[in-house]
Order: C-alpha cells, then sequence, then structure tokens
C-alpha cells in the first residue's frame, strides 16, 4: 500500500510538473492536477491539500535530483574539472528548452508565499557551489578566486538567462558565452 | 490643451508605475488606475485603451530616462571608467530597492503579450552596453575583452539579482560583488 501511494505521489507530481512549467502557479488549480491525473478530489487530497504543498514537493524534489550532487561527487573524488563541466552543460540544457522550466512558476509562487522555501533552495544551491569552488582550489584545478564573488556571479547570471530565456527568443550562443566566462574565471 | 494632456498622461504614468511595482502587471485593472488617480473612466480611457498600453508607455518611459543616456555620453566624451561607474551605481540603486521594481510586471506583461517590445528593450540595452564596451575599448581605458560575452555577463547577472531581489531578501553585498566582477573584467 505504501508503495503504492508513494507511486501515486509520483505520478501527481510528473504531471503537476508539466501544468506549471506550461502555466506558472496561480493559474493551476486542484482541478486541474485532476483532470490531467484522472484523480478524484478526494484522491488528490489525500496526498496534497493544495497546490502550494504540490509544488513544494516539486521544488524539494528537483533540488534533490536535477541537481548534480555536487558534494557526492566531491566525496567520490571526481576532479573538480569534471564536476563543473557537468553541472554547467545542466545549466545550458535548461536554458535551451525554456519550456520545461518552472522560472515562472517559482516567481509567481515566490510572490504568493512565504520566502521560506526559496530562502532555503537559494542558500543550498549557494553551499553547493561554494564547495565545489573550495574543491578545485584545493585540489589546485582551479584558480584561486573570491569564492563567494563567483558563487553570486554563477547562481545570479543563471537566472537571469533562465528568466530572459523565457520571455525573449534567447540566441544559442548567449548562454554559451556566460559558461565560457564562468569556466575562464575558475580554469587555469 | 495640448500641454495639459501630457501633463495628465504623465501623472497616469507615475501612479501607475507604483501599482505595477506594487502588483505586478496582472493584478492592475483601469479601475485601480482611475481610483489611484482620482479619474473618470472616460477621462482614463481618452488617453490609454488598457493597462498593456499603460505598461508600454511607461518601460518606453523608463528606458529613456532611467537608463543613463550612454549614448550622449560618448559623443560628449565622457571617459568610459565615468559612464560605466555611473550605470553600475544606477544598477545598485535599484537592486537595493526592489520594491520599487518592475521587474515582476515584466515578467508578467511578457507573459500575456508578444514578445515584440521585450526583444526591442532587450536589443537596446545590447547595443548601449556594446557600445560603451567598444569605446573604452578604443579610448584605452577598457581591458580588451570580448565585447559580447562581456555585455551578455552584465544584463543577465543583473537581471538574475533583479528578479531574485524580490524573490528572497538579498544581502547588499551580493550586488557589489557582481559589479565589482564586472569592473574587474573592463578596468586594467
Amino acid at each position: 500500500m505504501r508503495f503504492k501511494r508513494e507511486l501515486t505521489r509520483g505520478r501527481i507530481l510528473d504531471a503537476s510538473y508539466k501544468l506549471f512549467a506550461a502555466k506558472g502557479f496561480k493559474q493551476v488549480t486542484m482541478k486541474d492536477v485532476c483532470d490531467i491525473t484522472h484523480m478524484s478530489r478526494g484522491g488528490l487530497y489525500s496526498h496534497f491539500p493544495g497546490t502550494a504543498s504540490i509544488f513544494e514537493a516539486l521544488l524539494q524534489q528537483i533540488s534533490q535530483e536535477n541537481f548534480l550532487d555536487i558534494e557526492g561527487e566531491i566525496d567520490k573524488g571526481t576532479p573538480a574539472t569534471e564536476i563543473l563541466n557537468s553541472a554547467l552543460a545542466q545549466m545550458q540544457k535548461e536554458i535551451d528548452h525554456p519550456e520545461d522550466s518552472l522560472s515562472i512558476a517559482i516567481f509567481e509562487y515566490a510572490q504568493m508565499n512565504e520566502s521560506e522555501v526559496m530562502i532555503d533552495l537559494n542558500r543550498r544551491a549557494v553551499d553547493k557551489w561554494a564547495a565545489l569552488i573550495h574543491y578545485g582550489i584545493k585540489t589546485g584545478e582551479f584558480k584561486n578566486v573570491d569564492v563567494d564573488e563567483t558563487v553570486s556571479l554563477i547562481l545570479y547570471s543563471y537566472q537571469g538567462l533562465r528568466m530572459w530565456s523565457r520571455i525573449i527568443p534567447m540566441k544559442k550562443k548567449t548562454p554559451e558565452q556566460i559558461i565560457n566566462h564562468i569556466k575562464k574565471q575558475l580554469i587555469p
């Protein structure tokens, strides 16, 4: 039973992801989620009390799955440049597929809700990137950069790209330029 | 009469700015604008057919007023570093006062409307920054950087900061770090 419950939960999250990516946060209703999952209202509400809690579960899932497990790779001793390249390739992929991005939904959600969830997500992203850069400096693979400055640069240029890739058609070379710039900062 | 019409138009734009900054684009109605300007429906509609056209007029105005007249300063022969410092100080000021920022409204507007206006605004910003960097390289004040890459870096890190300063409480040093990084790229 427990397993089936987890499966259903996963199915709700997968289906909701598509809805939030397409419509943002505000315009998705519990009825939309029922329709797309073919669930009854009672069935859906037994899993989630509202769209905010679905969205929060989705953000948790993404931050665990989507992002590369940077800390795990460091523990395994994967070279810092290899981890960096994978992380930047993931950024590029997300920007190349703005239609799959939750950025508008995240923005709308953040406006309507307490910022705790976003503060936490932001802090985790900062910690991961800082860990990678410290690690690369220690192994001698990265230049001895200002870690805080470089993390800010990576995170906010990425966020800007991600948002704007949903607002205007973005040239493929634009994210490439920024990724190139980040690599130049770090790799001697 | 013409002058009075212009004055009223300016008053509508000023009042609407506050509404859009506070509520975003979607949630502002023509009735809100009537209420805040103490105008009749007929009076307001004789100036603007809807909130989208008020918002577009506002974007035009901002891109003319708010941004430093980089091209004008170049023509006057103002040193490139001086123009750069003013432009970056303006960015910092906007990020330090997220409550005055139209970024959420711009995002919502862009989702609901043709992207022409945003493409045009983006192109103008790109052109201005590129003009400044070319000028600084020519006068020998700036390093011989990759102009496109540096423009992308400036614009998108700024957009990311601007958006996130409305989502999470941002440390004052975060925009400072990015501005510092941009200066280091350009100034030898």
